[in-house]
């Protein structure tokens, strides 16, 4: 039986791996498929109950002494972006079994079941992020369309009905992940206990101008789409900093017509992101940039934004988030309370449970890709702050 | 005989005439031919020796009563962009016939002759912009790469050097346009008296930064190029209004890397192109642009601009500036001094003799399309400043 952290991490991430040593254990893949049978296999060798569900999560339960006290959960995902790296979801799947044989080998039980889940397709994949968990939180979407592209990955309508949990008996559920920004990095913290994750808006912004001779017409005289699109992301991401407490903005998915030399941008579009853990800041930071540059029909150059999408933050249970910072303190860590930037499994467990996230960081910040790396002894505290958690709850 | 400058205009314009009624008289196509096998006849009917060059110009010539004075060209092109406008290029060509039909019918005669060239090609096309004029001057490149696309028009190395010119005999070159830009007819006035055409640099600006997770990368650890591309966009607008003097800048060529959804940018290229009169104020305006945003190569964001295309500007004739103000003037005519925005056959008959440009106004500004148009009441006092102009000289 593989004993250290290390050890456990590395055989794992073997699945998938690619001869540049970044790993594609793709939603949909063999890779991933092989790994979910050998993670079911380790997990009855760890003591645990084991089954792989209909959308192909892998649980594994250790059951509690009191089968009145119900369960608490340790998620977090098994695939990985396509040349992704070692850590990002495996990470907190192999904490959450680290836990139980800790339990064990100290001779310890808790009074609730601790249930073990390692899901699918979290990352972006063609039926959406987040899949296995939005199957375990009954969070689907059976219009045809889906159905039609799930049955591609030999999912029908019965699958991933069946997928879903029973949440009844669920107190908690608890994730550990590597932080994926430089935040924790930057500040030289061992542990990021984590209060929410920060919600999201995106905006269609397109700007209509007029095209005309790129020598001919004066400036005085001009309607250059791009121009003002590079006021909107200068003024934006100004205002951004301005406004502080992590409100991020993001531009993207920019086209631009014609393009051409020698011929000024009549229409631009592009999606402007933001995220921050209060709703009411975005909004704030929305109105503030559409005040300045949203004109009407009749304007020289038309600017409009038309939402997207609008994701509301996910708060953490303050118990939870009370719990960790209690466990980080007693164990002499340095950390610090922040927010996710990123969605996880807990945005869709937080539909149904509350939930409660603690971070290790990522060094450089990066993350989906090969040079993705956390220190081993950072690791193995992360996985004491999880067990303290566990304990404390 | 048709008298009327409307009705002969639209006689040509037939040629290459769309269904929508824009005209595609453009290089190479068999609406060209037709057409200048018509302005051949024309030129003659109107008492012109006229023939057709080896690269498709037509040529017009009506003597002058002194053999030693040499002669004076009225220049301008037959062709047009795909789906242009009925007068950019056809008007300067009518235009000057229109001027020795005048002199007969005036019974005047002129020292020098007058030498109207249509030419071929003007406008963009595979072989270059102005490649008659340029066939004319003698500016050909003879490569092996650019002799195989003149084969593909039926222009072989032998065509293409008979058709230089031979200048020593010739004194000026004049030209009348549509001006292609809303200069005249935003300040309502009727000619444009050319100073000279705008030179132009274009510089390739690449800017390299850090791609990261949108949402877990704090402002203050970005290093996100399209940011940084929209701050240079921004500044260098407001920077050419600023010096004022008709500088106008423009962007374009963009390219963003990755440009989706949820990722900052890391790498993005595009084009910054300046235009004006004066090389000194083109070289002090890109001067302070790379002063400010340029970097060394350990910058966070790294940002360079390298020359891609360096046009001097191109004087008119001081001489003929003069003739053309004493003409309007004498007219009556609400005129400007003003340089071209654009480039014209001008460009290439200036490195062989001094030349001569007027405009009239573009309603609105615009050229290049089927909406290009210029009141026939402006069109007659064009040339009527043209016909004064020759007879000033």
């Amino acid at each position: 039986m593989m004993e250290k952290l290390e050890e456990i991490m590395l055989h794992f991430a073997s699945y998938g791996r690619n001869e540049d040593g970044s790993i594609s254990r793709v939603f949909g893949s063999e890779a991933y498929d092989e790994a979910a049978k050998e993670l079911q296999r380790y997990m009855q060798e760890c003591g645990m109950e084991s089954h792989i569900d209909s959308v192909k999560n892998i649980h594994g339960v250790f059951p509690g002494t009191d089968p009145a006290a119900g369960e608490i959960l340790i998620i977090s995902h098994l695939d990985t972006v396509r040349e992704g790296g070692i850590f990002d979801g495996l990470f907190g799947v192999v904490a959450g079994i680290e836990c139980v044989k800790r339990l064990q080998k100290e001779g310890k039980r808790t009074r609730f079941s601790i249930h073990v889940i390692a899901t699918n397709g979290e990352e972006g994949n063609e039926l959406g992020g987040t899949f296995g968990s939005r199957a375990l939180a009954g969070h689907i979407d059976y219009s045809e369309q889906f159905l039609s592209k799930a049955a591609k990955y030999g999912f029908d309508e019965e699958k991933l009905r069946s997928a879903e949990m029973d949440f009844s008996d669920v107190k908690y559920s608890l994730e550990l992940h590597i932080e994926q920004g430089r935040t924790l990095y930057e500040a030289q913290e061992e542990i990021g206990i984590v209060t929410g994750i920060v919600g999201l808006q995106r905006y269609l912004i397109t700007i209509k101008g007029r095209t005309n001779h790129a020598g001919t017409t004066m400036m005085e005289y001009r309607r250059d789409a791009l121009v003002r699109m590079s006021e909107i992301i200068t003024m934006a991401d100004s205002l951004a900093r301005e406004m502080g407490n992590e409100l991020v903005v993001t531009f993207n998915k920019v086209e631009i017509h014609p393009n051409i030399l020698g011929v000024i941008s009549d229409e631009v579009s592009l999606v402007m992101e933001c995220r921050n853990r209060k709703e009411s800041m975005m909004d704030e930071f929305v109105r503030r940039v559409r005040e300045r540059f949203e004109t009407g029909e009749d304007a020289d150059v038309k600017v409009s934004f038309s939402p997207l999408v609008r994701k509301a933050p996910v708060d953490c249970a303050p118990e939870l988030v009370q719990a960790g910072e209690k466990a980080v303190k007693e164990l002499g860590f340095r950390y610090r309370l922040m927010p996710s930037g990123a969605t996880h499994d807990g945005n869709m467990i937080a539909l149904r449970v509350p939930i409660g996230m603690v971070f290790v960081p990522s060094r450089e910040g990066l993350s989906h890709c090969k040079e993705e790396w956390t220190d081993w002894d950072i690791c193995e505290k992360g996985v004491e702050v999880l067990y303290s958690m566990i304990q404390e709850i």
